[in-house]
């Protein structure tokens, strides 16, 4: 895979993250998958179709997904409720809608599906295609203290 | 909701089904969902994206998707194994595939993405939209005896 498809979703969640969040995302090394699945406590789900198509999860534990919830709303959320299942759903979208404005630099044009989030504990998500499938391995520091981790997986033809 | 856009779903469920499983799915009462949650053991998961925008979600219990399995293979699986993972996937791609050729026909076009499949006892997937989500309830008889259920939840704009 041509790394001209794995930036715009490196600096689609970067620029997500801190925008809308001030939270700094570090990315360590991309890898290509060998499994095609994805275990997460909540994975935010988003299609893109058009010239090309992919799809990207983002992967969360609970206490990520809780503490982005909690930046975001200034709440102190301490379970995954509707509403954070919403917002992580809302961030799947938006930053889905980065990655989108990035690809139109490179003349790909690609329109959103409908986001899905899928929440259970360590629950398989798994990408059904031959197309590789790339992992982002990010972190982020929680309160300043330890780090949480968000993963983005994606694919892309 | 239009119901040319209900009865795309139907009929490729029915259509898909019969031909490669020879199995009848009886259509219950098709019903607006009250809540964006769906729940289920195997959920395949499949976007589809062009004129308009949607996505389904087949949901089955384990029984169910083992049965299916059982009978596209001619095996006998007793688990979830990456195969059945991959078949429901396969499935779900050409129920989405056969509701996409009667949307043509409205003169509506649509691109599939990648299929998704979520396992996990009683997993919750959401779907992230304000647009309405339908429940198609299908039951179908596993070895001329008890009923499974297929349920076929799709939102579409």
């Amino acid at each position: 895979m041509d790394v001209k498809f794995i930036n715009p979703f490196v600096i689609a969640a970067q620029t997500v993250f801190k925008t809308m969040l001030n939270i700094d995302l570090v990315l360590g090394r991309p890898n290509l998958k060998e499994q095609r699945t994805t275990s997460a406590d909540v994975t935010g789900i988003m299609s893109m179709v058009g010239d090309r198509k992919g799809t990207i999860a983002l992967c969360f534990q609970e206490k990520g997904a809780l503490f982005v919830f909690n930046s975001l709303m200034g709440d102190k959320a301490s379970t995954i409720s509707a509403e954070v299942v919403d917002a992580i759903g809302e961030l799947t979208n938006i930053v889905s809608g980065q990655a989108r404005k990035e690809f139109e630099k490179n003349d790909i044009n690609l329109k959103a599906s409908i986001p899905m989030v899928v929440v259970g504990r360590g629950v398989e998500t798994n990408f059904i295609t031959n197309l590789p499938i790339i992992t982002l391995p990010f972190t982020f520091s929680v309160n300043n203290g330890a780090g949480e981790t968000l993963t983005l997986d994606f694919s892309f033809e």
